[in-house]
């Protein structure tokens, strides 16, 4: 027996390979929905590993296996990091994630690579397919409150799924971040930072939370009929807008319901939701559910991310890497020490 | 913001930092047992995704995360393949293992390894410790069934946890391996390869299967009063041996009533064993729970693996490796994108 290597892809790497094309990443969440619908894809639930000092929630780590089966034929993990204190105290991203893709003939690992820009991609690839599944055709009016790394790639997604986008009303608590995203994208969006949370809500289409809020900020009455809510943190919009929306539609609900800190898992908990009522984007995608029936309907889309979401876009990585001779091949073992 | 790099270590660097120091492996695996008694470990089950190709099996991915906290202060995630066909069809391990360790106050990786050995010394650092407390303190004769990679490991394991041996007898279908491990440890153990599994099994105080075998092929009449039996494959013994055992232990009951291939899980769900007599090793290194209690008792040993396992002895891996200098450090990224 002889050596075994790996490719290693970092970040560098991974955005040289193409990680940035939003396209292609709402392309590829769009392809794995159908697979996971037509049985294509072994996903176990995610687990959580969540961090605490003296009581208080400091982060978690997620470890996220996946198999996308035949015409896919990749199996792979993401061992995901948040932690919110991150860019203050260690001058480091909130978000830092590793991918490993593995074949599923032999297990022998394909490639180790950076997965903290394809998290940020693909989250924000599921909002633009909630939006072309369940915004209204005519939207044109955008709100985004966060303008942090899933803001950022939030506004990407936008030009794909809107194609009657008008405007773009921005949020931030700190107010420069929002005016960063502004300079950063004004020669192709319609954007301008709103001085309130209000403004960024009032009179929209489509509203959008992307914020590490632990308590919920987003009141009932600036959601009007007809709005398409997406929650992509955990704990953003106030319950009664779940409460009163027509359509309650998540990415997984299985793994919502194990994630104690979700508020639809609390809801559900306290009997206030019935999952019966509860859409799943992937069915709708794949034609198996309904999405937006009327113009007036308010649907709450709450997404928690998904295994298959991570690794299909992983695994077109590695190709576009391999085929451009880009990262560097690793030795797990020279020569294994014993067969 | 800037670079962030972990350590890089291959099998080779493994093995120079120490991983095959058995002793230290079996006093790592027990203090961590202790740790988790103690609810010093956050383990979520781990998830295993088997692979089949039409119909038939022909490997799994396990991905095993685990928190140590306090005194230790490490977390991580070991991704196992498990493909028995490995050697014959790719000249690869039937097993190959990557692990990450990463730091609980950032959520960083700190250290992405190879795991192969470690899962080998860590299985039967496991052994070792069923032997050590429910195995007849008189212990003199072991049987060794299986003489693979495991196997190899296992007679590693027997000086450290058996003060009066003075047999072992080793069996393989394959004869040429149990004779080229014989080779290996004649001058540090009284070892003898035989030509049956019945001369394997007959009048010995231990007896260790460690096979990939699908089907149970230990017969109920080999074990005899006072034996400990130590199942590391999944299906070796036959049902009558675990149905007239006087005391059934295993390594964490929780993961292995998960795993539908495994026999206990098995004969749990037929109704055939009830969980309330299934003792939990850790319980009984840690004082909480009985081992053996007479010399007569045939005791059933049963182990899946657990991530704490491999968490504890990879950091140590880690710790000497920095000390060492060995290894390589691999930027995640040289400058993140997105902060």
């Amino acid at each position: 027996m002889s050596g075994l290597d790996f490719l290693y892809l970092k970040q560098e790497d991974v955005i040289k390979a193409g990680v940035l094309d939003m396209k292609q990443t709402i392309e590829d969440v769009e392809r794995v929905f159908r697979l996971y619908v037509n049985g294509e894809v072994i996903m176990p639930p995610k687990n959580l590993i969540d961090f605490y000092k003296d009581n208080e929630y400091m982060g978690h780590i997620v470890s996220m296996p996946c198999y996308i089966k035949d015409e896919v034929n990749v199996v792979g993990i993401k061992w995901a990091a948040g932690f919110p204190r991150n860019p203050a105290r260690y001058g480091l991203p909130l978000g830092i994630d590793v991918i490993i893709l593995s074949d599923p003939e032999s297990g022998r690992p394909l490639a180790i690579m950076d997965g903290t820009i394809i998290t940020a991609m693909r989250t924000s690839a599921v909002t633009g397919l909630a939006i072309k599944y369940l915004a209204n055709p005519a939207s044109r009016s955008v709100g985004v409150v966060g303008a942090g790394v899933i803001g950022r790639t939030t506004l990407m997604a936008l030009p794909y799924c809107m194609s009657k986008l008008e405007e773009v009303k921005i949020f931030d608590i700190k107010s420069e971040k929002a005016k960063e995203l502004v300079m950063e994208f004004k020669s192709t969006l319609p954007i301008e930072a709103v001085g309130s949370l209000e403004e960024a809500m009032r009179g929209r289409d489509v509203v959008i939370t992307a914020t590490t809020s632990s308590t919920k900020f987003i009141k009932p009455e600036w959601v009007e009929d007809g709005y398409l809510c997406i929650q992509v943190g955990t704990n953003e919009f106030d319950d009664q807008v779940v409460l009163k929306a027509d359509k309650i539609v998540v990415d997984n609900w299985v793994q919502i319901k194990r994630y104690g800190r979700s508020m639809l898992s609390q809801l559900y908990l306290e009997g206030r939701i019935s999952e019966d009522e509860i859409l799943e984007l992937p069915l709708i995608v794949a034609g198996k559910q309904k999405g937006r029936e009327s113009p007036r309907e308010i649907i709450f889309f709450d997404s928690f991310g998904m295994a298959c979401e991570d690794v299909i876009v992983a695994y077109r990585i590695y190709r576009q890497a391999l085929d451009q001779g880009l990262g560097m091949r690793i030795p797990l073992w020279e020569r294994p020490l014993w067969k």
